[in-house]
């Protein structure tokens, strides 16, 4: 039957890129620039005592090329808090240098394509909870990207029978189930809240994984005819004991 | 037979979204940063009244994202006091901080693709009226997109019967239904006004509502195979006594 | 015959949209808002006098929305004429305080898919001259949109006989002919000149006959399988002398 | 067979096309807007002995509309010297008032469709070298645009036979020698070069010519099914002598 | 079979096009415009020790057009080393007159659609070595462009069985090689880097020699039906002992 499969649904998710402002940054003066510092050192400390008590996450990363400097990847229960760190950050002395470059509004998102086992709902198991409410890996690397599916004369995605794209996911998940270890993923769905329908994360200790897991299922019939694909942007983690060397000038 | 479905107009839309210069915020004095506070108060208030009249509505929420920060929506009786309310905006104190993100014109909408029940002009229905004059809910989350119907080949709305079309969206209507009480939903046509067919504003008590609804109604056909999607747009309330707060640095 | 239509061409014309930047404005000094005002005025002036001498045509209006503020039309027997005026409103003490935010070249334009009468060439006859080089109506209400005939695949305007083209556009004609005395229509050609092939320039007493006539119009099939739409701007009619008041602060 | 058609290339060309940044002009010192035009008019007087002592040509327009004020046409045998005169424009004391607006990147290009006549190879024939190193006409108006063959599902240009394209491009050239003393055309190729395959440039005595030529042309059946055009420039000639006027504030 | 073809990968690759900011630097003092001099030459001084060292390379190039002013080409072992040669340089002083103006993120990459040779690893070769960590030869032209295989209805690519893909390539591989020695070529993977596929980078003795190799392989089936193309960079070296002499103003 042509019907939505019902998702559930986790933390709500910004993705908050920034270039920084390189010429301000060094027109300012040694005190600023501590004083900016401080400030980040500052959220990112209170943003950890949130995650450590399971109520949120979130990673920074130095995005690699033009399209921004810093990639945050907040992960918080509700829309406010997320607006709220967004506020925070602007506010900061450290917002100061730091130019809006992108962002992304999204769900932690699982789908219940497959029939629940022995009639237990598996949003109550604790592995679903677990994955609907991640703590994001601190890995080497980010890729994030949105996604939708085609919708376009023989190639609808939202007119397919759902056992046919149930068949095809599963198809797909074991494609990603190979780069276990090696790649982890989250996917955020962002129908009614961003310009796409959904987001990819993903984290590697190597880069080349993107590369080799992105490519290996654009040949599986879900991507290779019902993906379209935005844009890609890649990063290397920033620790936070690490910004001030990173920020030197 | 292919032809256009009368539709009933309401009052006149505009959405109005700006980003806060935060760098000129803080370089602000105090005093200054107070002036902007109470010019963008004083408008508030002074729209509040029109809406207390029945002479309007409007509403206020911080976007999520860096799309914008504020998104303004506003409906009157005509476009000329539309374009007032901008340009006050534009000239008040506050004015000097508010970049311009997007705008959206667009005009309340009923068709009439069902007959008159009793031969009676559904226009003249006081309910109808309130639809088409409606005071803004007030509600915690806002969402905005604009739409087309397709005209591309086989999947043309335009060259569909009117019955077909009315069908179509009368089961969509169904699914809409469902979200009674959960999602609130204002349709604005812009045919002729801006560049997309529809406006979308969808209200929330909790945002996940958006995803849930826009996702099962993508499965619909007249969405499926009919509906081309802009830029999604979403927001958390900003109530009139918060906006110190908000803006305090 | 696949062949072109004959065109009869009259005045070039300049849609030429400016942001004003409000936010210099209110740092200019009084003396120099005033001489910015006065700048504009003798323009207009200057340019009401050629419209006089049926030289040439001129309207102006306030956008609604962000797109701009302010949109000119400019009619003139010569290209360099509008070319002229462009400059002339840059080098204005009011130029500096408008941002460039759009414009559209083009040229007055009618077709000549009926045949002659008695065989007489429409060009000559004073009714096509009229419309040809049109004093612009000042009505209340602008729409300005850029528009394409579609050329893909089983949908190719270029490809069509003559003959069909034009009984399709008789029928668009006998829609529009619906909106006499609420629409004026002037369409310009810009093949060659600028990035869509016609502009349409609607005038209304109200705005609202801008969706229907556009919404009626798009179920013609010369609009729902043939046409291509860009971006759209409607403005509020902004008379000469409300100007100081416009842009008082 | 489907093959590349062989073509002959002569010198490199630059579309230069620039905003003047009317704000700083007026701010500008007298002293420092003589010596700007003094710069530039330098810079031309060079590039004319150039040009008289058959090493290159050039041409500048005013561009109408606000996609860019100037329009240079820059024609030179290497690539260096094309960016060297970018180079220097920039260096200029003119340079620091313009803005870059747009830019384009090919070579004169003729193709070799047809069969040599008497085995004598075209490219040695005068007329051709002439034509591959053309001296641009100082004629009134220029119109720029960049174009693609189409490529996409039964109107793929890169699959039809040689012969096949040959008799289209024939058919083409006729309605362009219509125009013989009206419109000059110079066609450059881009593949490679930068975004769009062809660039076509445009030069008449009556901007009118430009629509009338290109919208003919578009019924003809290599435009219609396999054209694909970006964005139109056109401008009025601004003779060297008639910049200061130009530019007088 | 559907399926991925195994890649090889080298160096890490970064495109790093940067606009000089002409107003800024002739604002600048000799001495400020010395030191930010000698800031690229010594950067440039450590890459090159680098590269002698056979741990990476890079390239210099000046673009023509206004896309950019500088196109730096980076190749290293890690995603790491490329974060900080673009921080180091948006952090010297040249980094101050430089404006981000595109970049792009891959991965040298050569695939693996030939059977081995007698059961040999073609990744353990010598030669394959040097083509995956190549020394960027110093030619005095470069090009730049992203491409996409097509996956559209027909034209799918990813559809497409691994052995009519290798056959595709081979014929196309046999285009290329016809410009042996007046091209060089080096292909580089995206796909989950950045938001094309494929990057191409040329280097030509002649400029020319990009347009005919390009439009030559326009009619390979591989490009006429399958490729998509982005923006294309085309640049002249800049050798290091010729900076000075290009920054003097």
């Amino acid at each position: 039957m042509v019907e939505a499969v019902e998702t559930m649904d986790g933390w709500y998710s910004l993705h908050d890129l920034r270039t920084i402002d390189w010429s301000s940054w060094k027109l300012a003066s040694e005190a600023e620039r501590k004083e900016a510092i401080d400030s980040l050192d500052q959220l990112i400390a209170k943003w950890e005592t949130v995650e450590e008590a399971g109520n949120g996450s979130q990673v920074l990363h130095k995005v690699v090329g033009q399209k921004a400097d810093l990639i945050f990847m907040f992960l918080r229960p509700t829309m406010e808090e997320l607006s709220d760190m967004e506020t925070e950050l602007n506010k900061s002395k450290m917002g100061e240098f730091l130019l809006p470059a992108h962002s992304y509004v999204s769900v932690v998102e699982l789908s219940k394509y497959r029939p629940a086992k022995d009639g237990v709902d598996p949003e109550t198991l604790p592995e679903t909870q677990k994955r609907l409410k991640p703590i994001l890996p601190k890995w080497e690397h980010i890729c994030f990207y949105p996604m939708d599916r085609r919708r376009s004369g023989e190639e609808n995605w939202y007119t397919l029978e759902k056992d046919v794209r149930a068949k095809m996911l599963y198809e797909h998940s074991k494609t990603g189930r190979k780069y276990a270890g090696k790649v982890s993923q989250v996917i955020t769905g962002s129908i009614g809240l961003d310009d796409w329908e959904w987001g990819v994360t993903l984290f590697a200790h190597e880069p080349l994984q993107f590369k080799k897991i992105v490519y290996e299922m654009r040949f599986d019939e879900v991507s290779s005819r019902y993906g379209e694909f935005g844009e890609f942007f890649v990063g290397n983690l920033l620790p936070r004991e690490d910004i001030p060397k990173y920020l030197e000038v």
